[in-house]
């Protein structure tokens, strides 16, 4: 049994190809659009996608649930275009890694009800529909952000949704999620680029990397468009904790400068410290 | 056929420790000594290690490999002590992360025909003799870099106890080593341990961290001890590296305060251009 009869995805990248795959799998019948022709072609061609949606979504008015899978700063575009098309939908959603502003988007323009902000962390450094596969959202947790209006049976549905896709959603208030997502997912993301850009200024190659580096930096690796509209979209929250590694980096600085033993062992430890207090459980 | 008959190793963590049973399992008779009685005990009970060297070193003298393979602000003390009782030796060598001042000791001891400075490329953020395993050096880059007098059936004999291993050396000069490894390994570590602890000031867990954050702080779980070594040892290249990150993330925190798109999608773009052209070939 699955949980709607016609979906339409709005854009094929890692995230909404995969959701388009995993869907069709079950027996969904699926409604694709991207910016990108080829995209939309190749998702035909490969089954996950059974029809397009039209150059202005139409088509969409027959989907039971719909979905949003584009940067976070165009899914409020995105969802003004589908507003006037939602006839048979019972639920509208993104995947995007922030959420306040397109709940507050969706709220807006009058979609509140029905709309359910999702965020699985599912993302990864590669992009686009080539690297869309089955089974992404397998184990994957997936923040569900409802509005001040969601009613019940939206909310449920989205769980469903993303159940049967074999994630496990947690619903979560949406500036909270902003605020602890620029900690465990952005933070991260903008280090692993500045650590490319500081390897990249005196000419070090990835290839001269051993296995640490290139973890530390394969977050480098991913979309620029994608990080620039996070960035934008959670500006303030992201500030602040890049202040603060930035200030923890200046101080390491110092303490080289100085030869500060005690300093540098304490800074190593207490990472260390922090490190294992995290260890998740087996 | 194995290049020595009998090596002592001295420090029994996760390089010295799994050196000694990659010798011991091609046949080399190997005496072992460690701060840690516990790590001598598992060692010899392991039977990596055949016999334990005494409180002073006693017993080095029959090595004709000898090595140090303790953080590399303790190796000189160590080759000091070692000097003395250099009977059989052939070869003496170290495991650490920074060469030029491990160089400079073993010189200035009168060593510096029979040294040549070592560094595989096999670290972990794991450490100690319950991380020591056989295998490990299988298919490392090792870096040798002798000093101004090292003989060639010295460097011949490093070459050959490393390939034994499964090893792969390459010969490169104390100082350019060290600057170089400030960034392409240095520098990472550094970066993983602010991350962690930018992290750990507003209280998320490393549970709470997705794949890629998880990847982004591995580095932090490292050995504080060996970490401080490295840093006091390369304190003025890793400060530059270390200050040009600084600056990659001041200038990133510039660019969410104005909410400057074009600097911000200029950053992710240079660095996933660097990404991609430091993909190393299948």
């Amino acid at each position: 049994m699955t949980p709607v009869r016609t979906a339409a995805v709005v854009g094929l990248g890692l995230v909404g190809g995969s959701l388009a795959r995993d869907l069709a799998a079950r027996g969904v019948r699926v409604l694709g659009h991207d910016r990108d022709p080829a995209s939309v072609e190749a998702a035909l061609r490969s089954g996950a996608v059974h029809a397009a949606l039209g150059p202005g979504l139409e088509g969409a008015e027959e989907a039971e649930l719909v979905v949003a899978a584009v940067p976070v700063t165009a899914a409020a575009a995105v969802l003004a275009e589908l507003a006037p098309r939602l006839r048979a939908a019972r639920l509208v959603t993104d995947v995007g890694s922030t959420k306040a502003s397109v709940c507050a988007a969706a709220e807006a323009l009058g979609l509140g009800g029905r709309f359910v902000g999702s965020h699985p962390l599912a993302g990864s450094h590669l992009s686009g529909w080539e690297a869309s596969r089955t089974g992404l959202f397998a184990g994957a947790r997936v923040f569900l952000s409802p509005t001040a209006g969601t009613s019940g049976s939206a909310l449920a549905l989205a769980r469903e949704v993303w159940w049967t896709v074999g994630a496990l959603p947690e619903t979560v208030d949406a500036a909270d999620h902003d605020r602890r997502l620029a900690l465990t997912s952005h933070l991260p993301h903008l280090a692993s680029a500045a650590l490319a850009l500081a390897l990249a200024d005196p000419g070090v190659r990835r290839a001269e990397l051993g296995p640490g580096g290139r973890d530390a930096t394969r977050l480098a690796g991913s979309s620029p468009e994608m990080w620039t509209a996070i960035s934008l979209d959670n500006a303030a929250a992201l500030a602040d904790a890049v202040g603060t590694l930035r200030d923890r980096l200046d101080a390491l600085h110092g303490a080289l400068r100085r030869g500060d033993e005690a300093a540098l062992h304490a800074t190593f430890a207490a990472a260390r410290g922090w490190w294992r207090d995290g260890e998740p459980q087996p």
